[in-house]
């Protein structure tokens, strides 16, 4: 049964699993685990294979053989969250969506437990080519999905047709990682509520019409 | 006559001083060329204090005394930068001004020679506060510099005299960091562009009014 599981199963054909079943989709899912928590503790320049292995409790030489360098623990963790579900808001405002997934991007980096994690995942990407190529991934999905606010926007006519709709999320989330990753600057209510309201007041003149 | 000249010129006095003339800040312009030199060649993760002594020509035991760390050797090399001029556009347009402040960044970061460098610089500030505090510094001194373009739109009556200046600065080049940073996704010029004309729109309909 084992042997059937682990040939049906690779990593990327369980990437859509949130509760894995199958042994290979469960080793995964503990490796992630261990690969976060060492990432929320050390950062990704302490982040090694060895101590991911030992933490996860898998066989250090499966660990070994899959994920062969911090970086690849670390675009792996992406991968998997990637496939995660996530709340999309629809509060029947634009206006309102936008701010819900503005306050999610900051709280992704300011909330004690998964703000050190959100940071090194960054590190991680600004580091290596295999990381960055795994958080291009994340984002550009995490894009499209949102999109779909702007789409329900345009529907009620509040937004030209012509929308692009997923160049007013990059708009909207683009002056809030700016603070947060690149100036390290405070990010308060007010400069969240000026991302939103700037990028809103764009797509309304047409900017980010095709 | 050198104990008089290291008496006298400490790095922080010097800072201001582009071609420096007394013998501690040509030995700090030295290991920031070093700095830079290793950063383009190996990235922040192989940047060491061993190899930037050995390519500064300096001696060993001085690096190893003023720059314990990779990381303070990234943050001196930052806090020379913004100490660097630069050349603020003056084209007598708002437009056209802000069109050259996102086209040096992009470029700031594309290009063969510097790119590697401030690539290196940002995954150092990711990785540590010392280095992202000098980043900061750089980045809001940068930011204070070049609002004098939007001063200037003012004064002509393109804006409301309210404008955050700063505030629109930040704007026109955060979206450009987030694809350059973050995404990594490619910049065309129509990105830079729509950048520039997503803050303008914002600036024009008051969001960046105090």
């Amino acid at each position: 049964m084992k042997k059937t599981a682990n040939a049906t199963e690779s990593p990327l054909e369980s990437a859509g699993t949130v509760r894995p079943g199958g042994r290979t989709a469960r080793t995964r899912e503990a490796v992630r685990r261990a690969t976060l928590a060492e990432l929320a503790e050390k950062g990704f320049s302490g982040l090694t294979v060895e101590s991911v292995a030992i933490r996860s409790g898998v066989h250090k030489t499966t660990v070994y053989r899959r994920w062969r360098t911090p970086a690849a623990l670390a675009a792996d963790a992406l991968g998997l969250a990637e496939a995660d579900p996530w709340p999309l808001p629809d509060a029947g405002s634009l206006s309102e969506d936008l701010r819900s997934l503005a306050a999610q991007v900051v709280e992704g980096f300011t909330d004690p437990l998964t703000g050190p994690v959100t940071r090194a995942l960054v590190a991680a990407a600004a580091q290596t080519p295999e990381a960055a190529l795994a958080l291009r991934s994340y984002l550009t999905t995490r894009h499209r999905q949102a999109a779909a606010v702007v789409h329900r926007a345009v529907e009620r006519g509040e937004l030209p047709a012509a929308t692009d709709a997923e160049e007013l999320i990059r708009a909207t989330v683009a002056p809030l990682y700016y603070r947060l990753c690149i100036t390290t600057e405070p990010v308060s209510p007010e400069d969240t509520t000026r991302a939103v309201t700037a990028a809103l007041a764009a797509a309304r003149a047409g900017v980010f019409s095709r």
